[in-house]
């Protein structure tokens, strides 16, 4: 297996789009290659998310992405695992670049769904649980998280100001994000006025739905080596699995998945969770952060909810996790999502994130869940000097 | 890269489906694994395949098979690339294996339609189109294909006894699948007497939507010499990319996406086309058959539908082209079709397609088109004493 490189990302604004996914992704996808010096003609395959591309009728968006950028020609495909959908497209290009069947992968994600009615969305979503257990019986994502976030309440006494403080941190960081969804900071008391959305859950512990789009590129490292000068290698891209629905699982405060993704990330890259710098993780909603912060052995089981409330997350802290805002506030276009991270990560280690920089950043990780834990997707990325 | 071979194929019936498209690829899964004389715990990652999941308000199907599987915690993705999805996701299993990431594969393919009223099926297949320029018009893909039948009896003298022979040799085919959703033989005078669907295209000349699934087995060589007697190997799988929609397209008699891919395949395994003995073709409609064995170097230009109705691509003549029954008879349940035309060639080269056996198979090619040529992927299969 040889080493892969990012040798550049590209992002559009998340929040409302007035454009289809098909122009978002395409925005993103130039973007990425500009930041990398690449022509289109470069690029030996696309990988494709676009979980909700029937939101649009429109299916099979590679050819016209393809075609959109001159490369007819090449193959693409899509890749979809619910809202870890972007980070599994990023996958297949990191193994097809690994093995040695691709040099270049552009990979994209993007969606709309703001043009739907607010409930159509929330039943769009739902298609990401067990259907017929789950969301054909109302049992949407907040009312599945919230189960969640009971769970850990009772458990290690996690309580509502540790919640709050993870909304309060991603909302402070997205003001930073010129390309969040929601760019204001939001206080404790705005997050205690909120209403509940499911109860201990309120707004203020929920993504939005957002449109947008983000992309990368990889390259092997002998293209790399002579495209760019700042050198970001993905040193791990692991998946796993968990169970299809919350019913059976039989313990709803972590997540095997991304245990179990996480294990097998850091043994391939030999590192620990000690060694990273800067996360980005999968904080659909603010319960979901301390799960997440725990899983990915950043802090041990429990003590989440207490590292978010005493700082060690925030940027400057012990290990800033999201400094992009998350999916909180910086958004959350489904496909999208994944591949945001990357490029929120990619930016981090050369050092291009401006206001939000976590100083000397070298090692960085992404956590991506798919809908409660049936698929998870951690990502190691290393600035190589 | 390392060889990769194919353990076990399993299929359902195709037609009209009771259960659901998760049900049908459970179904499909296990008899793969039954034919491999696998246990699901030997799986190291699912590839599967499901286009229209929304159709049944259900994305994020991999948790959910591998949970029924008892594999809960194995990595899972979807692939889709329109009609090319099952392929799709052959493809990436393959690579998964060549590249020493996984030793043993599932990829599974299914689909349910035929609870949808006829217009909203042909809805929903219009999504794989460019939907703004082509479906949102009424350009949906029998009027697409129509198209194309006309360019080809326009340059090549292609008649409608040709486009005949295609339905005519692909439902007796099907009569001995004991799997197809047509078992049921027709004569000139009954194509000749079925009503225009687009013109030239009559019922006859269309597939039908079907419900179904299929799967197959792909492990590493190490592990395929441990468990069968027969072995089969996928020497190439490769994919190619073509414009997004017709109009793009400068000659509607040929696909590029075909000959490019086919010209990779067979470059990549060292084969050429005059030593496929048996091959199954993207026969959507029948003037797509005719299309396909020229594109893939089977015939010269121009010269497919003489070829069928001289009896070449007859089981018996010159290269056996859908002894299955092709997409025409057999049916084509979307996602399912790539995964099935590999289960149809894995029996053949195996020696275990009964009546519809072609005798002494060794070189298998399957070409599998998304849309009108936005993807397509070609795989070629060789049998190894």
């Amino acid at each position: 297996m040889r080493r892969v490189f990012i040798i550049g990302a590209g992002h559009t604004k998340f929040g409302r789009s007035s454009v289809d996914a098909l122009s978002l992704m395409l925005e993103a996808s130039k973007k990425s290659m500009d930041a990398a010096q690449l022509s289109p003609s470069e690029i030996d395959q696309c990988f494709y998310s676009n979980a909700f591309g029937f939101a649009e009728r429109q299916l099979h968006i590679g050819p016209l992405l393809n075609t959109a950028l001159g490369i007819w020609d090449r193959p693409s495909i899509t890749v979809e695992s619910a809202c870890s959908s972007g980070s599994a497209a990023l996958y297949e290009a990191f193994i097809n670049i690994a093995s040695g069947n691709a040099d270049v992968c552009l990979v994209a994600g993007g969606e709309r769904l703001l043009h739907l009615k607010t409930n159509e969305a929330t039943a769009y979503f739902a298609m990401g649980s067990d259907y017929a257990l789950e969301g054909a019986n109302g049992a949407t994502f907040p009312g599945l998280y919230a189960l969640m976030a009971s769970a850990h309440m009772r458990l290690y006494h996690t309580n509502e100001e540790m919640l709050a403080s993870v909304a309060i941190k991603n909302h402070g960081n997205a003001v930073h994000n010129e390309y969040a969804h929601f760019r204001k900071s939001i206080t404790m008391s705005d997050y205690m006025e909120s209403p509940y959305v499911a109860y201990p859950l309120r707004l203020y512990d929920c993504c939005p739905f957002s449109d947008g789009a983000a992309a990368v590129i990889l390259s092997s490292e002998e293209f790399a080596r002579k495209r760019v000068q700042e050198l970001v290698e993905i040193v791990a891209c692991r998946r796993a699995g968990g169970y299809g629905s919350l019913t059976q699982s039989r313990d709803l405060t972590s997540l095997p998945a991304a245990r179990n993704a996480t294990a097998s990330a850091f043994n391939a890259a030999h590192l620990t969770p000690g060694d990273v710098d800067v996360a980005e993780v999968h904080d659909c909603f603010t319960i979901a952060e301390i799960v997440a912060t725990e899983d990915t052995g950043l802090f041990p089981p429990g003590s989440g909810g207490k590292a978010a409330l005493e700082g060690d997350t925030a940027i400057g802290g012990r290990i800033a996790v999201n400094p992009s805002g998350g999916l909180k506030a910086k958004g959350h276009p489904v496909s999208a999502t994944g591949v945001s991270q990357i490029y929120e990560l990619y930016n981090q280690l050369t050092e291009n994130s401006g206001k939000r920089q976590v100083a000397g950043a070298e090692i960085g990780m992404a956590h991506n869940v798919g809908a409660t834990g049936g698929s998870c997707t951690v990502t190691l990325l290393r600035r190589v000097r």
